[in-house]
């Protein structure tokens, strides 16, 4: 089965992003047991789309297509195809009830532009939008069958997974995952897991694994792709893999169920009726924002200060002004103080804080950029601890921050601290 | 000018990795004032690559093609260009040469692997790599002049830069860019803008329009794609574009300079010595992190609370325990309290704030999920707004109820509130 992706889009050959998409997919079609042949990508040309999907229709059996099907006059991918496969365009009136019943829902007119995204090649089926307003298709020309999906991501991925995987399933008897499980993993970067994780084709030759990074956390992924035993033998196959992979990750793993970190510290928080306050300089309200993502998060969570001035480090968190003088901000003794601080301040279980060096500027040679100190208060523990990262990029560092201050507790709450 | 880039190895067939190679090379061109038509990237299959060598000299004028020159078995492009040419490989002395230098300086061994790595397709030139051992090429196949890069990002760009570039000036007389505006655009979905800039391409039809959604915001782009006149009437096409699209998005535009939100309020505020606290409930942080992921933030942004409980809007904010009783958590009243209360707290100029309903829980059919208020205060102006938003997800609406909070303070400083 010879599977191609074209992602279309102007953005993408004027080098203002990178082809995340065309990776994701990738991922996805190794899941399934396919391989990817060839990516192409081509701006938001009609002759140029046109002219590729007639090239790709006598190469391969399968093309995943990305891009160009919103509301706008740069989206032309639909268009393209029935150029390239000599057919018409007519409205098509699931595609139309779907999107009317989506801006309906949300309270807004559809306009003419909209409309348009409803005109789909002759001999086309629809692939429902789960996440926004334009459908997606597919369709055969020649040897080759093409999915056409939108490009932004969130919109691609759901559509993949919904509507065009069944198809794929159904058409080509692919059986894909029977079973999956799910290891979020943090504090190991992709290729570390791999090593720590060779022998596990040796061990369990049925079983396929999976990785994917979504920065500064990995997921692996136990897969059984083919059904080999009975439900039970498959079952406890699956567990065995499961406890072996955790053993050679430690403590690595956040969550054996494929939560994100911060779902996995509220989860824990909750089963234990414990809340936390968080006191964040350098994070900048980023672990509050995650861990405000989860719903639910005011059961355990109470409240963040983002101190980044030393007057507001001293007036909302009783940080002594001697420490920030001797130490400076960014230090165990000052992140230790924010912590008690704003744990004191609020009467939460537990306080959490980070002070450091996001960078670009204000880096030291003993304060590099990099280098974050974490506290951690209550429930009878009081630590800080210092971390240095090599990261160039402020997003990166802020987002590594987080994630090792939320882990800090995770440990704690899961007694591996003292363990460690 | 046809310019396509060709991407090998089987990491980026396998999704192990996003082409930011690619991307990167488009940037160069366009810098060149190349556009790139495509970019096609295959695995580390010799037939595959000769195959797709072959299509391209047939298409392109000139082809950017990395990967594939190391010394292992998995590096084959040397081999499948000269299957491709019809010519066989042969030791290039100067590329030998090269290498042997570049292992004597660092007191290594040559090894025959590496000498591998001189064997060139006969008629090639060489390519100084000057950050690694893989030498590169560049040769003619029927019309196309390809470059061979090696795939370590690196290596690839010092060598397109102090090699490739010189070549292409040299050979085509390059030196212009081709011309690209960034207009960042928040309140209008990708449809209505498109409908706004509706008679666009009627106005100027030399130019293009783009668009690109990165949810709640949207970038317009306006591009010349081929020089048109001369450098002076080329610029200022692109200004009367430029004035004619923002004329029709009004005060949606957020920046014309490509800036978020959170880099433009930044911007206004540094411009006029301002600085800024937050107090975040609905939106948990997230003002806070966008405005603390803009480098030098620390100049113009104070503090933020993120009170969740009402407690915390009492003790911190100074909010009247009679409003919240009267009023509740989500009102107007509320959120004004809350914007004075951290302006007063931190003694910064300008105060905003926001208590609302992310969802998915939390509704009521007065106070719907979807449902913000948004404070401002300082600088003789003390407001709240109300303001309704209908998506499902509760991390899409924190995103649009702090773009929205952030929003109220750039109109605010950009004199447009009285206007509005």
């Amino acid at each position: 089965m010879i599977v191609h992706i074209l992602s279309t889009g102007d953005e993408v050959v004027l080098g203002d992003i990178a082809d995340t998409n065309a990776a994701w997919l990738c991922r996805a079609m190794k899941e399934l047991g396919l391989s990817v042949q060839r990516i192409t990508a081509v701006g938001d040309e009609i002759e140029q789309i046109s002219s590729v999907l007639r090239e790709i229709s006598g190469k391969a059996d399968i093309c995943l297509v990305t891009g160009g099907l919103g509301p706008t006059s740069d989206d032309v991918t639909a268009l393209a195809f029935s150029r390239a496969a000599g057919v018409a365009l007519q409205t098509d009136c699931q595609a139309l009830a779907s999107m009317q019943s989506y801006f309906k829902k949300r309270g807004y007119e559809l306009t003419q532009d909209n409309e348009k995204q409803a005109l789909l090649p002759v001999g086309s089926q629809v692939l429902t939008n789960h996440a926004g307003t334009a459908p997606g298709f597919y369709r055969t020309l020649n040897r080759c069958l093409f999915f056409f999906m939108p490009g932004v991501p969130a919109e691609m991925k759901l559509m993949l997974e919904k509507e065009v995987v069944p198809v794929l399933k159904e058409r080509y008897g692919l059986d894909g995952a029977i079973l999956l499980e799910r290891l979020t993993v943090f504090g190991l970067g992709e290729s570390r897991a791999g090593s720590l994780l060779n022998g596990f084709h040796e061990q369990f030759p049925g079983l396929r694994l999976g990785f994917r990074a979504d920065f500064p956390v990995i997921e692996v992924k136990i897969i059984l792709p083919h059904v080999s035993g009975t439900k039970e033998t498959d079952r406890s196959l699956m567990d065995q893999a499961k406890q072996w992979a955790m053993d050679r990750l430690e403590n690595k793993v956040v969550s054996d169920k494929g939560l994100s970190l911060a779902q996995e510290v509220g989860r824990l928080l909750s089963a234990r009726g414990k809340t936390l306050a968080i006191a964040e300089s350098c994070t900048g309200g980023l672990i509050s924002s995650m861990m405000t993502d989860v719903a639910g998060s005011s059961d355990y969570f109470l409240f963040s200060a983002v101190t980044y001035s030393n007057e507001a480090k001293i007036k909302i968190l009783n940080v002594r002004e001697k420490t920030l003088l001797d130490h400076g901000a960014v230090h165990e003794r000052t992140a230790l103080e924010m912590a008690e601080g704003v744990r004191l301040k609020t009467g939460a279980d537990f306080g959490i804080s980070t002070t450091g060096i996001a960078g670009p500027g204000g880096g030291s040679p003993e304060k590099p950029v990099g280098m974050v100190c974490v506290g951690l208060a209550g429930d009878g523990v009081s630590l800080a601890k210092t971390y240095r990262f090599t990261l160039d990029d402020r997003a990166m560092n802020k987002t590594i921050f987080a994630h090792t201050a939320l882990d800090l507790l995770r440990r704690h709450l899961t007694g591996l601290l003292k363990a460690s």
